[in-house]
């Protein structure tokens, strides 16, 4: 069987080919840039106020000058004044461009302003202070947002302040999220005993959706062969990416590997050696569609998904790896199958800067009710049993 | 001055009234969930198996029998069987009632099926093994996820299963964010060497979408007097939240703090003795709107909208808090104003569980392009100057 690391080289290997597009600047958050965003002009583009005060030449105040006539004012958002007389100062306000003619800016708390005069009431100041000097943060055509980001406000900020009210970011996949099973019915109606409500396929599509702004399309199928094959054939046509679940077991109706054999799709792999989710089958289409299978039990699912899912995606969107995290196990855990065990934890980090992660094992693998109150799996190896208190982990975290 | 912990009170003290509305089960995904969601049968409701293969009864194999003709199948979503005979068994599939009259659960790779009959090919068993019993996660009635929670998949899933085809949430205020500034120019004009393009509303309106899913509304007014008091008037008559950014520090032009003393608005602070941000104002108009007067330089309006507005919001919604999170300073810091230290830092986990803190200052408030670089603020408290390597503090993390 499988190790979790081989099953996800097997499925980065696959990675859709998506392309681009151009969307409108606020549309783009949460997308993946697919440009390079570069200083249109200097950051700042001038020598900037950042206090609002006088501005003076320092060499007059290291000469003794403590008293200025005021010259002007030097507002944000008008043209460069010049100072006119050196021995002159000019009131400025934060965001102006410095005057020409003076280097230093003094804030209003260190000046008293009377009668056309100001009266510098410090002793000392530095030569240059208070002045966002232009292009100290970057210079024109320096990189700012490397190309493979997700997109967060500051990107969004920093978009609209280099003029870029589209931007090129990765073309989303168009994703089937299926479920099966006779035992499934639609959330809107009223289960028999023997049954239950769809529920794996909402948690796929709203993981896509949080974390992509991808709307996955979502359909069902009853466990009847034949309804499962055409319904396929079709899905298989239409969609970039194939998510299904359940149907993957070991059980007499679980038809969804030999239907899928059937209809031409290449088997990659069948079974991972973890728990939850074992019965994961991983295969494609021609090249693409790219299909996951999922395991029917809720909480196997929804591990598939972050583990194994979510990585795929960020690596078709050529998004830049997630950030790696770790946490410390906050209890002894033993647990002896030659399995990964994505253990169920809640994490806390808030007293000494050490993310720990406390067990929630809960039931099993369709214990849906225990994700609520976990936020992330630990991933613990499967060469080991005992797994000690203070040991630290890859943790999945999901919320 | 005011403190950060008595600026973020008094804001706390002024949370908006919102109400509630139903929306559809997926369009709550990103929202803040106002009911409680309770368990609308056993979970599971029956005796689930969690394997495929055969049910008996386990006093059979105790009694040392090994094979077991198999008298029917037990298939997901099908109504309960019930055992013929007691040294009879029923193939059962995953998903499955248990069969009445069994009680264990073996699986296909421990048995041997041949011409109707199952040998069991195991020397021991558990009694009740591969079976998920009715009610063992949760009972009906019991809570499974309380009001005031973030909805995120897990949440969408389980409302899914309780049959809630739309969900009560918290109405979401109307929110208006405000520009001001000659200095500012749109997203798609050219600026003048003294002008900039504007950025903060960009980075507030982001933030208010990607963390609540609201959409707040952008205005933008010159630096002329008459005209923001004209147009705050309307603003102050529609929204319940007003966001202002720029004109509130002690220049010529930063007309608002007068201007809103003019229309009503009711001052509760100006400045926090912090950096960035000193600026910032705060207050009310008759209660409801409620005014965020941010600074106008890009960190600082961005690190209040993440300190101050976030919280806010959270709680206005009747979300639960936020956890607290710390990380441990990386590098030594000095900073001696007597001012809180929002320190811009990346942070990273990846060796040992420990939440890290690297110092990226940038060069001040005006540096945007650094808040690319950075993923998180540091809070360093205003009673120390001195900051040390491996000491931790609470953190902002923004991305």
């Amino acid at each position: 069987m499988l190790t979790v690391a081989e099953a996800e080289q097997i499925i980065l290997n696959h990675r859709l080919s998506l392309g681009t597009e151009q969307v409108p600047l606020m549309q783009a958050l949460g997308r993946i840039l697919r440009e390079d965003l570069r200083a249109d002009r200097d950051f700042p583009p001038f020598d900037r106020v950042t206090m609002d005060g006088i501005a003076i030449r320092h060499e007059r105040f290291a000469a003794g000058q403590r008293e200025f006539p005021v010259d002007g004012i030097q507002a944000a958002g008008a043209p460069r004044l010049t100072l006119g007389r050196p021995d002159a100062c000019v009131e400025v306000m934060t965001g102006a461009m410095l005057p020409e003619g003076t280097d230093t800016v003094i804030r209003y708390e260190d000046i008293l302003l009377n009668d056309g005069r100001a009266e510098i009431r410090i002793a000392e100041m530095a030569f240059r202070q208070n002045i966002h000097f232009q292009g100290i943060d970057r210079r024109a055509g320096d990189l700012i947002v490397p190309a493979g980001r997700k997109i967060a406000p500051p990107e969004i900020a920093t978009a609209a302040s280099i003029g870029k009210s589209t931007l090129l970011v990765a073309r989303l996949p168009r994703v089937a999220v299926v479920s099966t099973g006779d035992e499934l019915v639609d959330v809107a109606d009223s289960p028999l005993p023997h049954q239950i409500r769809r529920s794996n396929v909402y948690a796929v599509q709203a993981t896509l959706l949080e974390h992509f702004g991808l709307a996955g399309q979502l359909f069902h199928f009853t466990d009847d062969r034949d309804l499962i094959a055409k319904g396929l054939q079709d899905i298989l046509a239409e969609f970039d990416l194939v998510v299904l679940t359940g149907a993957v077991s070991e059980g007499k109706f679980d038809y969804l590997p030999e239907v899928l054999n059937a209809l031409g799709v290449e088997k990659c792999f069948h079974k991972v050696a973890q728990r939850p989710g074992k019965p994961f089958w991983f295969g494609h289409f021609k090249r693409q569609p790219v299909i996951f299978a999922l395991p029917g039990n809720p909480v196997s699912a929804f591990l598939c998904t972050w583990r194994y899912l979510m990585p795929f995606l960020r690596s078709s969107l050529g998004q830049e790896p997630a950030p790696f995290r770790t946490a410390v196990l906050g209890e002894r855990v033993v647990f002896k199958p030659r399995l990964t065990y994505f253990l169920p934890v809640k994490t806390d980090n808030a007293t000494n800067g050490i993310l720990q992660a406390f067990p929630l094992p809960g039931h099993g693998s369709g214990d849906l009710a225990n994700l609520n109150d976990a936020d992330a799996f630990l991933e613990l190896p499967l060469e080991r049993d005992i797994f000690e208190s203070g040991e630290f982990f890859p943790l999945i975290q999901y919320r």
